[in-house]
């Protein structure tokens, strides 16, 4: 028997989630069954989207359930198998986080080839982030050469990488984040043209909207939104005609306990020919080749910077979660459990 | 010398316009010089963006100038001529509408081809607000088989046509218009499947997601937007993934004299995949002749059915446009002017 440690969902959150929300649990595993494969995971990750499978609300994906373990991306060992196409010591992903092992069937897991990359990579910028980074910024805002491009949630595994993406291919890139030192990750070793501090200047669309026609006072052609409320409302202010928003997340939406009003100037998108379009990564697998391909190219030219905050164990995961929503990461939040 | 009368904007409306924003002047016409045509002006339309211009802010339309003749489309008859190009008789299409006759450069008007319509349709069905409802619906909203349609300002100029090219192209229709006897229209005589009168529902993002998950239970593909507000808020609950927002006006917050917020629920954009694309007609012009071409079909086999509401005479026309955000009229609002 292996015992497993495991997260579950005890109560759905009101607003910000709290640890009282979770609890943790022991299991023993058994040895597996026919077909099946026995991983100890190494790494999970955290994500916001996580937030909206808290709601007992239909969506793309089912909601949690309660009393059961929450799921989302790992990357462990293969330490029992009971399936001729794995073997122990084999590296696989599979979206069995938020415990320390589990058994399921072989097919269920994607055996992972590193490249050479951390294996922590591919629960960031070389797996879903990165390629919701790429997809977003070149498939759905359709980035084209010479525009100014804005992301919000800079400092997070996603927006980092859009701002990396949109500098490598020579844009002008506007970013905001939250705190100093975020500020100057983004401006000193990311390279972008400005970046909005909205600890500092504040995060109402007024504020925003002043710092954005301050550091773009040409106005934006790309918005690539992972926060919503005043930063999408100053995004409809700062932009040109024709201007595309991919819109990624509303992160500063997720906790509202009541529905919150929407960008006071939508009427914008009319006579600016705007387009908004929201996308979850996984309608856009097809550009994984692509991706990895051009990520490892600017890798290997030691053009790539990424962050990672890092928790240990599997007790820190409901804590790495949360501090997804008060800024405590730099970078993708992860959790190491062995 | 001729003597003509035309409507001026003496001030910039604070919210709805009021008759005391505009003055009636009258102005004495000389002969036309060179390369000039002197037209009386038949017809002018009255739309929903002109309230925009009203305004002095940076659009893609320059404001109208406090103390001078509004514009707008008009449709009249040369009455002198001192080019070549025309000749007293013609019938020509213009953008110097708000007044009863204009001298101008001949190349300035457009020579009017009526092709058997009624030359007032060449401000609605067959013109501008036709165009607009074409574009928006197959181009912008990229309309295809199976779709739901849902059409708010439905018993406007542009919302009726796109009702019936919806319903002609063999689509499920909901269709939102304010007052019994545009519902009636809509149901009896356009054909669409379900009308939400939202003067009996009430407007609320409440009343009408109700009334909208009454009409389509199935949800709905296509949203083409003529009001804004509540029905957009609406409309993003009704949507099945990917759908489609044309916008091409939000008549509901043209006359807010505070800032509006919006949807409270702009993040569904996110998990449904949604696409909200605003556009103004003028980039659309290219498609006039495969408009024109269908619509001309559809006229030919009895299929089209629009209406209009007149208005008599130059001193009515501030009358008519304060109207359209009334409600005063069926179809395409017009002013005869001779």
């Amino acid at each position: 028997m292996t015992t497993s440690r495991e997260i579950r969902l005890r109560s759905r959150p009101q607003g910000l989630p709290a640890a009282a929300n979770f609890e943790l649990a022991t299991v023993e595993l058994a040895a597996p069954g026919p077909g099946e494969v026995q991983v100890r995971n190494t790494w999970m990750t955290v994500d916001p989207y996580m937030r909206g499978r808290m709601n007992d609300v239909k969506s793309y994906v089912p909601p949690f359930q309660l009393g059961r373990p929450l799921e989302g991306g790992a990357i462990g060992e293969v330490i029992a198998s009971n399936d001729p196409s794995l073997k122990p010591g084999d590296l696989v992903q599979s979206n069995f986080g938020w415990r320390e092992a589990f058994n399921a069937p072989a097919s269920s897991v994607q055996k992972l080839n590193t490249h050479g990359l951390p294996t922590e990579a591919f629960l960031g910028v070389a797996g879903m982030p990165g390629l919701t980074a790429y997809a977003g910024l070149l498939r759905v805002a359709a980035l084209k050469p010479g525009d100014v491009v804005f992301v919000s949630g800079a400092a997070g595994a996603v927006g980092s990488l859009v701002c990396q993406i949109a500098k490598l291919k020579g844009h002008k890139v506007i970013a905001s984040a939250g705190g100093a030192e975020k500020a100057r990750f983004l401006k000193d070793e990311i390279g972008v043209d400005a970046v909005i501090d909205y600890k500092a200047t504040g995060d109402s669309a007024a504020a925003l909207t002043a710092a954005l026609a301050e550091a773009a006072p040409e106005g934006i052609d790309v918005y690539f939104d992972n926060v919503g409320g005043g930063h999408l409302e100053a995004a409809l202010n700062a932009a040109r005609p024709y201007a595309r928003f991919a819109i990624c997340g509303m992160i500063s939406m997720y906790n509202a306990e009541a529905p919150v009003p929407g960008p006071a100037n939508m009427a914008l998108i009319i006579g600016k020919n705007l387009r908004l379009e929201g996308f979850i990564v996984s309608n856009h697998w097809d550009m994984m080749g692509d991706f990895l391909k051009e990520l490892g190219a600017w890798h290997a030219k030691g053009q790539l910077k990424w962050r990672q905050t890092v928790r240990e164990g599997i007790a820190s995961a409901p804590d790495a979660f949360i501090g997804l929503f008060t800024g405590a990461n730099m970078g993708k939040m992860l959790v190491k459990l062995a």
